[in-house]
């Protein structure tokens, strides 16, 4: 199997903030924001993978400032570093002024997916060939992350396991 | 300004998941869910605060497993901590079988939001009084998780700082 | 087959009023809320009989005041009687007030399921059994409530086969 | 103020059953249908008073067959009778088979509309000129169901007053 | 195959503009109204052909008002002409101001649909006879807009080959 | 005014196919694509403009493969040309197979859009540069679109003045 280039699944989406996207305060809902960050995440790991992928995990998220109705909101995602069967996609979330052009980070995402055949078993996936110096930081610091996220998933295991499943009101 | 009771802020949603909330393979997107969790857990936060409320972060999230078209996913949120002008927000999110009433834990989630006045200005709110031992218990670790998150903070807002805002073909 | 109780197939919902959903002068369309108060009562009658349900009827509903835009709207609805194949739910159509957490009943509404099997054939369903006053009130009183319906849908059907189904152009 | 002819009021409508709009067995929702229902008959209330519109009410609705996916739904709506600053409006809703033509009754809604000027008051609206025959039958027959509705809505809010605004697990 | 009439296939209908339908100053989006567009053509294509359809082709559109929010925009839809297999359909599209009752045409579409069978290939459709004069005009000047398209689909075809396929950034 | 390259105003969307995009046999509405290509085409011309823009016309679009549910859209958009208050922006449509990495262009389109200060003038825009072949092509033929979309124009004023407002059942 041929590693690829981060490059190769580089995928980029707009979108348009309208009223319906925002609180009655004109600001942009943070859960539909994520919605949009999923949704192009998913595209680059199947890019990077060419087979089905289901999202495991997303890492935790600072909103640095708010973004208001009739923003454009630029998303860019790639696959950053994969391991056997999943994959780290980076996801940078631009709000861009269109009327003066200016482009400022609202915030950044880490999200984890995994590759799955037709079975919908876990299904190898290419190694990740890093080639900018933002592909090399993110790349050299993936493994780190990776077992971070081994560590916290047993955690919310263990944590999960013990959280009661009835309704409030029985 | 007097203590509310964790209870006070529960709210409680129900979503049927449709063909739409689905990828081509009938799992639910995790960021659809992520825009349910962080609708639910608004309402909460402004329950507990009764005043307006901006996300500020969201915290990590692992898919214990995933959710089909069909499903009927129950999510419950409620404010378990806050500290000045910020809360805490739990998320359960339970995947209930409809046809045997047979209840699964999806996932959980921890969300922060900042109340604001009329003018868009950090607004003080209520402190917690957790009752049953699950709020108890999440009130107790609340303050730990308050520390990673601000070191967190300070950590996105310097990794960021670094990152090219250009677009990918310029 | 077992009975049980009105209170196992309670099924709560919360709604943020968005600007979509509302007509130019910020007022929840009517029909809009019907969409929820369907959905809402179909989980209830669901987790009733555990089975597929369709929706046979809907009552009679007045709104006794508007809802407004950045409302939140309370839904809960329960099975309150059944007759062999068919489920009466009921739904409380709350409107909260997010700033001063003041509750007004907006309206109810009754609608009756017919629970289906795999084959999409009627499928008997339990009896219920109510505990509260609130649900022993709903519960003495459905039988009239059933006779009224069985007699209005012949009315309905006699009405209905007298109209044209011509475009009205033609 | 000149009474206007019922057919100035009538408003058409023709919806495409889509996958979300259905359940998991591809049966139209109910309450998507009372979605289509009150937006066209608030068009028709508009078109005969020429103000602002709010509903009322919506009376009972039995639904004599499924609407499957793929169905086209014609909706028809006109008012049939005004008395002071309201409306009645009748809505016929048809299922026409695409493939072959056939059109049946689904089901039909009576609703009731409010005319309002633009500091949100009551405004009077014009007398209703029935012409054929279905809308003289309806026009006839108005005063009776206005008077059932008066007195089902003094009970409504006398049944609603008794019922308990407290959430399920307070 | 016995041709059928233009008022056959008439399909209608309306659709008021929402928030989340304009842009941020309120105006209708001119795509939003093709998907509306596009839909009403469908429908009046497989009234004609009682098959499936599949959009062949838009024509050219001018819009020449603007639409605002509130307004109710009426759209009809028939079929003006057909040969083998394929059909054009013609749609108006009225913007009515509904507090004054006054009509104004924003624009008109020319849309072609193919027929199709159940296993997708294309299937052939019924003669269209014109009434009335807009209809005949329509029919009598639908061979050339068909010709004047013939020639255009070649243009595409080898415009459309010279582009590249590569990502802007590859 | 200083002028601007074409590749400034380069905006890039990839739109996943979902069940509801889709007619009952799971090819992409035509007319919901041309929603997505009036959106990012907005986009562009706004990043040309930096102020108002309102889309004046739509080209014909000739559709040279069905698109299907699972599919990945890619659309790429930048303005080709100005002339005084308008823009032309080019919209390329390409689906990419997600699973194989191969991509064949669906169709493209030529908009035009006004550009509007804050009262709604007509706003004058900058000149386009352009650098690539295909910008060049694309900037060289641009005036004879622009003759064509003024002739046809002036066709579409006095064709669609001559057609009746009244409704069908009038």
């Amino acid at each position: 199997m041929q590693a690829k280039k981060a490059r190769e699944s580089l995928s980029v989406t707009s979108v348009h903030v309208l009223p319906n996207d925002t609180n009655n305060h004109g600001t942009f809902f943070g859960g539909k924001l994520m919605m949009y960050v999923d949704n192009i995440a998913a595209i680059a790991a199947t890019r990077h993978s060419r087979s089905l992928v289901v999202t495991a995990s997303i890492d935790s998220v600072d909103f640095l400032r708010p973004i208001y109705t009739g923003s454009s909101v630029c998303l860019e995602a790639f696959v950053t570093w994969s391991h056997n069967t999943s994959m780290e996609v980076f996801v940078k979330i631009i709000d861009e002024n269109l009327r003066t052009g200016v482009r400022q980070l609202c915030t950044t995402c880490f999200l984890t997916f995994v590759a799955l055949d037709d079975k919908g078993k876990p299904n190898a996936v290419p190694k990740v060939i890093p080639e900018s110096e933002e592909e090399q930081l993110l790349f050299e610091s993936a493994e780190g992350r990776y077992l971070n996220r081994k560590e916290r998933r047993q955690q919310t295991k263990k944590f999960t396991s013990e959280l009661t499943l009835k309704k409030p009101w029985e």
